[in-house]
């Protein structure tokens, strides 16, 4: 798994002070500095586990003398009841990180939760479940991490790592064609070009052009089944648009290689996870 | 409705710059910079609107060019097929802009819109429709402004700006009563202090102790009820706790002055919506 | 007593960096980085003490190697000659941090010593002393911090964490009842409503209207009385204005409960300590 | 004047975030954005005005709808009732400002003011009263202008910009001789170098030692006048340590080119200031 | 061209800070703010112009009242006493800006030079020269920007945007194959795999493997051509290591697509550019 | 040698996310986190060395179980072969630290490298080589350090630590004492004054006005030794403006103090280094 530890800890520096801002009141006043105390994070409902070290990271903000101790780890299933890592340390700074890391850890896990029944639903068809970029601004890099924590892979991080050549593109440019040769006149050898048709004309003017990755839009699936045929590996296979839990295996069928699926971030159903102080 | 430009203003420039990064690598290449065009901001399902002052503020950051013209205002319940906001301007900065603007948009819509089924679902008894401090790490601003466009309440804003009492301050503090009298003997005179109590004692001891809010912590009804009967108007009732469409009214109908629903902000079902460039 | 210290560090390293900026050209080209020592912060006039964590921060900025032991606390008496805490470690190091440090602790030591004055002379009535927003800019969290310190309390944080209406507000608004209702209409439930009155209309307005703190604005003494006795324990009196310690005990004779007093943060006469190095 | 714009607005947005944070909850809720007002920023005491261009730009942080006219300008001396500038436009964001505005440009004002009384009890000398880094932590550009403002010089900025030599850098170094040269061999050309003296023949060590400036260090006035005798122009003199009010023309009259004075910058008392609006 | 105009802006504004500080002594002391006058930048020698709108962007940082316009445009060739642009507006703000707006211009100008020189000399074979991560620390968004100005193409922006499969990674995973395997597990389909090889061997592994991009490091000419011919188009070939001037039109010639050079970026010779104020 | 590691440390963290940004693909794909190994900094070319500890930070930014064992120091000529320093720890982060410390290292030492020729060219006169403000944006407090190094000495770190009194300067203010007057009735004491003057007429003015260093401006060498005659150590003399290594040793010869070199920053040609993991 990767991911950049500096950029995850400014999130997490900004998510404290959003909580925080100029003090715990409650806390601050009620608990001394030096009493200490144990904690357990536990599931209430059965899903995947995702953010553990996020969790962590929360509470090593408030103290170096917490001791988190993972019970379990990413990417497994938990089961309600089922505890997922042990706390101890200063119970003051216990319960000041412990509403912020329970957002992290249960948006986290909702989004693997979720990933994961879609790639369970076709892991008999050689498919990749895959993001778009439809996610929570600012939180994108954490987001994109849950979903390979769910077993589905990531589509392009940005509009920086990879080209995507959409409708008004093309129509600017003057067709397919010409639009993915003045690309590749001035772009890194580094970087692939995808891009996105509506039809097998479409299909062919890409494969034509030369592009890495086609994306099929919206397709029916008998079109979308003639299209694989006609790419014949010549270049990845994309579905794409309004796909779902019900029409997910019937996409796979048609043997695209890449199933891309926008409800995997832009619906996010936390999992109901608490911590339990003793 | 109140909020700080500036906090947004920084969201929607780190929100930017995660998805930019290094550049646009399609539509740098590919369209002019000159190139002006139109764009309407389209709904593709019902709900109400929170958060076109944001995309606004998300083109605006791409070019002052872009002239974004509203249709539709927060607060305004749309139509599938209806339109918020037309844009007109360079279509490259439009193209940019497309994304971001539209993560914030449907997200603050979804929430907004689920937070209204809630308000109207007891619109018939005297009691406000509250968030939680559940929601999506630092984004908190935003989506609780989008619980108040959707004719939902705020509770407070994080850790500082009103004292919660729960049973593990009660408990290192010796009892509701000592744990109160600790609070108030360090505590502004502008700040309020609530206490969660689980049963009638509870309830009691908070009236003794002189709080100004009770909250009642997964109270059954008819104990809600009771509770409300004793309070009688000495301090503020909140109920909370798994509190759903499905009990709502039933709950609203003890007679508790707030209901807190942490599935305001928990769940986030981003509202379809869309940008069609012409 | 309670802040948050990632506020506090960042405000140290934008003190350091405004110090040392390129280097400390003296103690770098002068000392070697392995030369030890040993030094005593020592006070030279009688006050209070308040900001030696502050002292130490600054010092662990410089060197993690620096050993920084309190021989008095925040909230203790001083007496000229006293010391408050010895150092040990590279001597370098401590030469770069003894202004800054001694400037954040002589402030706050100025403050929480006045303050203390104004505490002591109403210490046998039941009145708060508190603060006002009067403060430093960016030094807010630490000035009321010594407030605290110094006996007193504050007052609201920030214009976010309390309301309070003013006459411009009252007028916008068509009078304190209409001006209190339209806050209510759309207030957190957490947050309390002080309106500032400047004779007893405004008393019996404020009262009508149910808001949670009077503030009785540079009234007579006489009036203020009065005031008092018609509020009658139903709203909390603050009195403000023109207080000095001249009249402090007058306006604490007359039964307020709060006396907010402007010159606590907006005088600020630095307390003369020093450190010497041996 | 010089300064850097740039830091100014950096502690600027600081400043207003620590007071409206999350939103100014009175006036967003009670003043509607499109009412303009007119206002006039005025003396209570007389003092000598020093910030209004901080105070201008904290309003247009708000609003670049507010319309600043100078009626004064800084190093003007003000009346009680005076008026040093008049505002419109929307009273809402005037009203946000206001407070932040005030702090800066009273603290500022009370700094060029006390200044001034130091400047002016010397004005038959040629001498020049300076400031020491005795300043309020992160706000020294502003209160070193503040010094200038009231007729006053700086002394070094900070540690980067001059060298100082004092009691520990010499005793490191092996005395004055040996502390100089070594600095010497190091040091940038454009640098110049002060070396702290405690008696005469310190004086006589840094003469021979080759310094750019001397400071006598506490100094009994004879002692100080005979130093100015021996340095006799080869060298720069400046006083400083304990000097007040009280002994300020008796130390200028040893002819000392310099006077360095700690209380004008760490004894600050705000100039009575307000903002009136109609 | 593309790149992000924010963080362009950071850049900047970092650049100045570092340059300005505290403020310009010199000019804010002896230039008024209401002197206005004329400018020009010139070259002073012959060379391929990179940064004019970095330089522009750095003196509107100091004054929206400078006219900066441009007479030739990035990318053009520039003879010795060839003016670049013109500026008006005030003098104070002009010399402000001079230092810091040259430093950037004369950089990148430096950078694009000698990219087209490279470009130039293998002009007549179908092959891209690009650069390197070999760039300053923090600047490299507009080092690379200087490459494409001068005709050349980027390699990856850095660590996240494509893979590079090195002997390390290679022997840790056990053999190229191993290695290819394991990051399609987990790898995004928008992503490139690029796979350094030394010798024949090595090449026919990456072949097997299925990469995109395979590198010939340090590779003799003979076996430079041979890997082309087993290559066969089957993936792109970059030729990089040690390559110069001089034999750079060998590489070529051996059929290779892509020629990567580090020499680009990492001797920065500044193109002599200079400022006449008028 | 001086510097502020917070600001060095700032660099550096920009100088990673630059390269990391959301991960390093490749190592975080295909090396375990428990793998440890060793390795080496070694030297290609001869050159002296700069800039180790800014290798050692990087690294330590990565992981602090990386142990980073000095051979070399900062200031030794290394020949090719050998070796600076030893690296252990986690294979993963060594490999992501690589490139950023080497580009670090290699222009530090660069510079050293070029600088050190200078200084040794020049050894047997009492002349001091220096660096000018044409260095690296936002590079500039570890360039400079580089100088030193190298043997060299440092001009003005900005334009905020020193005066420099310009032709434009002069010009505005109506000749060089007019200048010179001006600036003395506002500057601080702590701060020299330096003009730059093209012929002995301007060497005769700078004199008579006082100034403290005076800079011959691409003066002929027999001009040059005539103003040195004139000044007499009534002032620091620089040279500069075109001098390079083949007319160093004349200007040198003319008695100047200084002689300023832009070419030592503004031509950086990174000296070869590479890292060896075994």
């Amino acid at each position: 798994m990767y991911w950049n530890d500096k950029l995850i800890e400014e999130i997490i520096e900004r998510a404290i002070r959003e909580d925080i801002w100029t003090g715990d009141l409650t806390s601050d006043l009620l608990i001394s500095e030096v009493e200490v105390g144990n904690g357990v994070i536990l599931a209430k409902e059965e899903g995947l586990v995702a953010g553990l070290s996020i969790a962590e990271k929360v509470f090593y903000q408030f103290s170096d003398e917490i001791v988190f101790e993972y019970l379990l780890k990413d990417g497994d299933m938990v089961r309600p009841g089922q505890q997922l890592a042990e706390l101890k340390g200063p119970v003051r700074e216990i319960l000041k990180g412990e509403r912020t890391a329970l957002n992290f850890l249960q948006r986290l896990s909702g989004i693997a939760t979720r990933t994961n029944r879609y790639v369970e639903a076709v892991s008999s068809y050689p498919v990749k479940i895959v993001d778009t970029r439809k996610t929570t601004p600012t939180l994108r890099i954490l987001e994109k991490y849950a979903v390979r924590v769910g077993g589905g892979y990531n589509h392009r991080m940005g509009l920086y790592d990879s080209v995507m050549i959409k409708d008004n593109h093309i129509f600017a440019a003057g067709g397919i064609f010409k639009a993915v040769k003045k690309v590749k006149e001035q772009l890194a050898h580094t970087i692939k070009i995808e891009v996105e048709v509506e039809n097998l004309q479409g299909v062919e003017e890409a494969l034509n052009a030369g592009v890495d990755i086609i994306m099929l839009d919206n397709m029916e699936i008998p079109e979308m089944s003639r299209a694989v045929e006609i790419i014949n590996k010549q270049a990845i296979v994309e579905a794409s648009g309004g796909i779902t839990l019900e029409n997910l295996v019937e996409v796979a069928a048609t043997g695209v290689d890449i199933i891309s699926v926008g409800v995997l971030t832009h619906n996010i159903k936390a999992l109901d996870i608490s911590l339990n102080l003793e």
